[in-house]
């Protein structure tokens, strides 16, 4: 096992295909969404679950605490369902200060506040020193979806515009800046936010929503190349639309990264049908988790399973997944 | 933070009454059941996780990926849930041998065809070498309630039966058996299994269960204290009633262990009203889940929130629980 399998990168896809979809494959798990939607007597009920290694644990604009309450209630948003009910496991390193923990759980308690849902269940686990590090949250969400509509990974289609919710990259260079060894200066902070409510708002003005996805591990670049895999699809972005704040450029290119592949974790990739797009864009632009949204580009019916991006310069380039880790622990 | 903290003892309930609970309260949390069970459009469902640490990874009778399967199917049952639907989170090490995840990985598929239950959704981590121990897997379960009746940690009343399903320590000696350090020659394996299907079959001859737990971490003293205390009513049981194979008590002897207080993890405590306990208990010995089953004891009025037992020698001792850890990462 190395690093990059947990990049969520082609190496993890590979871990994925290899071990996990031939072990557990059924029709649900196969979809690759971030989120299992099943019925229940009629109702519909969405399932995600998530691990939390953030390294470190606090960063300028969060820690893993509200990390892990935002990172499960967006993936529920995800599919347009609404948080029902959160669980949380923690895995406690022996010698863990309390400080520490009482200011996670502070930070989680608060985030559950802000997004309006109960923590109603959960665990704890306490492994010897040096067999864990500091703390790890695993988050599960349960949500039930209301609309018929059917977002889902394998929908984009020829013709439908990208839409981003805002700047990109601010989380994982908001985790560098904190981490030791890598410690520069900056006045960015990390994007975590919870969505579920700008995915209802946008959903009232369009029942043609194909896709939605949040950034995270692997960042923009990784989540476009699912999404184009997923629905066989091509996709086209203008680099001169992105959203991308001068401090993550400069960090970037301080730390010779791309901002393609940065984690975000409070922002959302929409594939929405052309016609609707425009109004899709202005209600983003009304919630304060969309003020920065803009459109980038379109899904093509050429070179399925592969984006593409028009550079400043005026040339196409293929944005490929990376294999392995850029940025190890981010979330 | 110290390894007693998770042990599922005193250090345990301080740790959740001093940082959790006050940070997350609300009413269904507040309960301390093991499942949260809460209505959705009329449905009542149950939702449960767990975090699993075990160490080592195999041993005797199971592994992490069938005990994470099977206990987190157990959360729900105990509360009379039927399992609709698991996720599961794995945080690997970097270096974990790719044969040991595939051994995890199909005995966790195999627990899920035995249960029948499906794996819809889930998520994997990689940390650093030296920043986990192996793999560790958080499972999360829904199930649902189609019962009216209320199974719930605070409903024991003086004069109900206390029922054990079968003998208890297996799984707490058998991990033991495999552990480093520790190794001694035992023919015994774990009692891992899922119990749903034996407390349908109980609901079914009773209206009149009020409380189910299975005796993990902590084993059987800590699981009555907690029922004790919830219920605010004394338990009292005999020493010779209790169902301890001749291994568990031998190894319990040579390594300074008391039984009552090693985990199980296919084994349920039911706490029954006295004119239903005959015919549960016979329905029990008709499940192979709890062939061996035992009427050991009774709830009393005295000494609310106290267990005591009845000694072999015919004296009546305490039996509180334990502050910190006897067996650290059990499950």
């Amino acid at each position: 096992m190395l690093l990059g399998h947990g990049s969520g990168g082609r190496m993890t896809a590979e871990l994925l295909a290899r071990f996990f979809l031939p072990a557990f494959s059924n029709p649900i798990l196969d979809q690759l969404n971030d989120q299992a939607v099943f019925d229940v007597h009629g109702i519909r009920l969405a399932l995600t679950t998530d691990a939390f290694v953030v390294s470190p644990l606090f960063f300028p604009g969060g820690d893993i605490g509200c990390l892990a309450v935002n990172g499960t209630i967006n993936d529920l948003a995800m599919c347009g369902a609404m948080p029902l009910a959160l669980s949380a496991a923690f895995i406690l390193e022996e010698g863990l200060p309390f400080d520490d923990l009482q200011r996670v759980i502070t930070s989680m308690a608060d985030a559950c506040r802000t997004a309006g849902v109960q923590l109603v269940t959960g665990d704890t686990k306490v492994v010897e020193r040096g067999k864990g590090d500091g703390l790890f949250i695993t988050t599960t969400g349960i949500g039930i979806v209301t609309h018929s509509l059917t977002i889902s990974a394998d929908r984009a289609q020829p013709g439908d515009c990208l839409l981003v919710s805002g700047p990109i990259g601010d989380h994982g260079i908001a985790v560098l800046s904190a981490r030791e060894g890598l410690e520069f200066e900056t006045t960015l902070v990390s994007d975590t936010a919870p969505l579920h409510t700008l995915v209802q708002a946008m959903m009232a003005v369009s029942p043609d929503i194909h896709c939605l996805r949040d950034p995270t591990r692997g960042g923009l670049a990784s989540t476009l190349n699912e999404l184009a895999i997923s629905s066989r699809v091509g996709m086209r972005f203008d680099e001169n639309r992105l959203p991308i704040r001068d401090e993550v450029r400069a960090a970037c290119e301080l730390l010779g990264l791309d901002p393609l592949y940065v984690a975000c974790e409070g922002r959302l990739v929409a594939i929405v049908g052309a016609r609707d797009a425009d109004a899709v864009l202005a209600c983003m632009h009304a919630h304060p988790c969309g003020a920065e949204a803009r459109m980038i580009g379109e899904v093509v019916a050429v070179h399925p399973g592969m984006v593409t991006m028009r550079t400043v310069f005026g040339s196409e380039r293929v944005v490929d997944m990376l294999a392995g880790a850029q940025l190890p622990r981010i979330c």
